[in-house]
């Protein structure tokens, strides 16, 4: 259920209200926009219910029905979700690019690889110090060492790092190093590691599933903002199809515009898993820029034949500036900025 | 098998290669390049012959493995295919813009909604006087009738025109109205058709199958080129998956760039059967364009929601133009015109 | 819009209500069940309408919400469809087996393995004269040359023999020689096609497309009973997923038990095309049987090896005769007959 | 790499062969079959290494090439894996019956719906205490209250007990009430929790996450084994596919003969969450045993309606208690027992 108050409606009325649907058992929530106040509150609702609010003066329109999904929906929130990660403002209106490599692989090359992005023109670094990897006998990542070679990466480049957190256990160490903490496609429906981190201080990357429905997606970041943590992007990663030949995955652009419809969160793009082939890297980031995407994580490798994990959806850094030259043309047509 | 020969080879030379390939038994294709000519062959190969071939001083490559399709390839025919359509040219520099009602509803709204997008830009109309319909009591079209329609529309605004057959029986009367012929996402595995269209004098545009693989839609291609016809349009009109509840298809944006590298064929999006929501085409169509695609379909309706046939992803005329402005400059940046 | 007629009304009753209903301007259609007739037009409705309806005496209840499928539905028609192709009862208590090469290579090697799957315990012979390949360059099989070999085998074995036609051309010609005509995946929603198969005189078997949903596949065959053929299979082959490496297709086991409770059409089960693997055909043949089959396709090949077409999803016969022994026990489990 | 031993080779010969793998840096497993031993590794080989070790007396064949699971595989383990629970043997020639409500909602309930499942031909108790859910408003278990509560109904009823772990913080806690420890599909690739439950001395059931391919779905077993724990089970719960009207996902039962080839672990059948609708358990259980599952999961409550999760996917006792006398029949027909 959504109330909009009215646009003049005061503390004590907005109170009112709140407590008339806290003694109908229902968690109420409440979002101050720039003209007015809405209060939203999940559980069944009834038309009486709603009649009597819709009598009070002070209150604009009730809305029952509504998606599953409350604090991230437009509807709760009209104005969209914009904040800084150092120096970054991340749903402005530049288009923000992440890139690194898939894996730190050791001190040496993620600096390079780190300063010739920047070079590039990125504004945050990535880089995975736990890596999901499908075999037991992968590559698993280099742990605290890697965060720590990523947090010098930052005191080089004044870049902010954004890196994986896989595991319960590893919140607490990873928060403490990464100044954007993601969540992998196949942790997405993780709750109880969702849970944990919409407690957490720190900005939230939640990429799609790979079969994650739309709202399922939507879903995983209510998790994080109904216990708090309003700073969350969504990343769109590729979805699973019968397509197996040419690409890993099915980027699914759509999804852009459509969360931008459904949602105030920020919304970015990763062209490196959503294909797994770098020659699509460059077109499908164009796509993404004009279809309106906030972002960008893009896999740069300075030698991705040597890469220990995801090399052959990794560009080298030179095919990686040419891009970003031609993604301004196509983010000022849109009304961004590179 | 793929024979490369060298860019000096005479008429002699070539015949001669021919000829040995014929000897085995193949059908050999000849590709006359700008700088050289290339034979192509389907059939099991050998490693001798192979051997015996490249030892002629006139040859200069032999490749044996290579993928099921061979005349639609860009390893075939490196020069990507342009033709003319009346006066508009297809695969060219410029981005080509269909677009039209779904289906022909009547003489006046046709010809109304005909103006409207000449008027909004468009470079070709579509239409539909035959329709594939799931339910045997929806509204099937207006068939001769609605060609007619169209031919008149064709003479009142200069604009080429595309509309789909879906039968055998009807290519012939289609074929003398249309300019392109279109084969529908429901045909792109009806090989009785393909074959009868590959043997028609008029370009052909095929929409991939709702389920096709990259290489099942080229294949499709290839059975038209075989017998001949090699004016063909590939048209991504988006893919089923899981996502049923906010898209009707999931556009595969990432089919452009995969095309554009596998073959010589020009490729268009279709957005608005591709999403099925008249919100999503805007976005969409930018974001083809700036993946490089060489044309979009689009439906504008000038009333949708009074349309006989898929309404929900038509736009109006003005939102048409609207965004017809802001692909301009998309087209620009990518290095094409509109 | 369904009207179920009291159990005693009588023919003047009947022809009332369907006046009424015509007079709307819908077509009507009449199911004459065991206990009473039922009455269904396809067509908005109104309330106001089947209050009027359910006024009269004779009529038992109006139900304007229905799915878009009707002639097919068990709302429809309550009895199970049951009809004979030769002596064979299909749709009957007993699970029709039609087993057979998946295209006729010549005249030898189909005589005997048509004597072979009757030894084996085949009811009907399957085999394709016509033959849908991917690609072009591929055996398109031996035409009117196969189904002459067919009728051959029919003569010989005195079993019916099933076939698929491609072509509206060639609807007449195949009709000439088979018992029963079959419709491919790929041509499922080749509406043209089924318009025709709908007014012709025999079975037809429709086979699900590769990524039909249940709702399309009954559709479909809506197509074929709204013409007036009621003598119509469907066939479940396997659907398009993610999983390619170890199965073609995922064989659908559960539109089985969906399609029993949603039409009073047989249903059968081709598990060569729906898995692709030989080795998988009894395991599936005997799920099938179990979740209530009426019947199973199976591709039998004496040389599965030297098969011109799908050999690694074809059982040798004295597989396909152990694997009937054991669907033998599993049939009369779940109170069937084989 | 796998290495067959002879028949007749002794320790000190597998300990040689033992030692060369490891000089070359690999790690290498033991399989110890009823007649000869299979050394495995994981990592790059070589032909030369090959050829070394096939020239040693005491080993019979060396094979270099195969799919990315070693331990789960049937080349590396010929012998099914067969364990006990308590009385109850998994793996082996009785078909194994886990029934009972999705989650835990009440003592009294819960110990009612356990004795109904016992009653009815129960093996093994199932129930949720930890629940993923998609809302974070959603009921999310009773939690080590639920745990107890089961502990009960084992108590009572004598039957063991499996319930799912959500959560690493959680698996010391659901390990000491529960005998089986379950993986859900959203933590399939939850490598972390594999990870730790590969070190746990409870058997560990595995559910196919909701677009894992096969081979994912055994990598992820892979994980448990490698760590030590040889007593899994894979259960296999539905996939995501386009079909969404019908059906909350499509029931693969052909992944069950598929297991069976590539692997020793048991494997076990879902048609509750397989299917989402109760309609289709019967069938579609019938239809995993006769495809060769070695158990059934299934959901059944008291009072479906009211349940707080799932209950349209739940049986009622009465009609489980059908299903299971119909599901001896197939089970005997199969060779097995119920």
């Amino acid at each position: 259920m959504l109330v909009n108050m009215n646009s003049g409606a005061n503390e004590e009325e907005i109170l009112e209200v709140e407590t008339w649907i806290k003694n109908l058992g229902y968690s109420v929530y409440r979002s101050i926009g720039e003209t007015n106040t809405i209060l939203g509150a999940i559980g069944s609702s009834n038309e009486e219910f709603k009649k009597f609010l819709e009598a009070l003066s002070f209150v604009e329109k009730v809305t029952l029905d509504s998606p599953p999904f409350l604090l991230v929906s437009r509807e709760f929130k009209k104005e969209k979700t914009v904040f800084k990660v150092g120096d970054v403002e991340i749903g402005g209106g530049k288009v923000i690019l992440i890139a690194g490599p898939c894996a730190v692989e050791g001190r040496e090359s993620y600096l390079q690889a780190a300063e010739a992005v920047k070079a590039g023109g990125a504004d945050i670094l990535r880089g995975g110090a736990y890596k999901p990897r499908t075999s037991p006998y992968a590559f698993q990542g280099l742990e605290e060492e890697g965060l720590k070679i990523m947090a010098e990466a930052r005191d080089i480049t004044g870049l902010p790092i954004v890196t994986e957190v896989m595991d319960q256990h590893n919140v607490e160490i990873v928060a403490r190093y990464a100044d954007i903490v993601q969540v992998g496609a196949r942790n997405m429906q993780n709750y109880k590691l969702l849970t944990e981190l919409g407690q957490l201080n720190k900005p939230v990357l939640v990429k799609r599933g790979m079969s994650a429905t739309i709202e399922e997606w939507l879903m995983a970041a209510e998790y994080l903002l109904s216990q708090g943590n309003k700073r969350v992007i969504l990343c769109e990663r590729g979805i699973r199809t019968f397509e197996t030949t040419y690409t890993r995955n099915t980027l699914d652009i759509s999804a852009v515009p459509i969360i931008k419809e459904l949602s105030h969160l920020p919304i970015f793009v990763d062209p490196s898993h959503g294909t797994g082939r770098w020659k699509l890297i460059a077109p499908m980031s164009l796509a993404a820029v004009a279809a309106g995407a906030d972002g960008l994580m893009v896999e740069v490798h300075n030698t991705p034949k040597e890469a220990l994990c995801d090399g052959s959806q990794s560009l080298i850094p030179e095919k990686y500036s040419q891009m970003v030259g031609s993604l301004k043309g196509v983010a000022e047509t849109v009304g961004r900025t590179l």
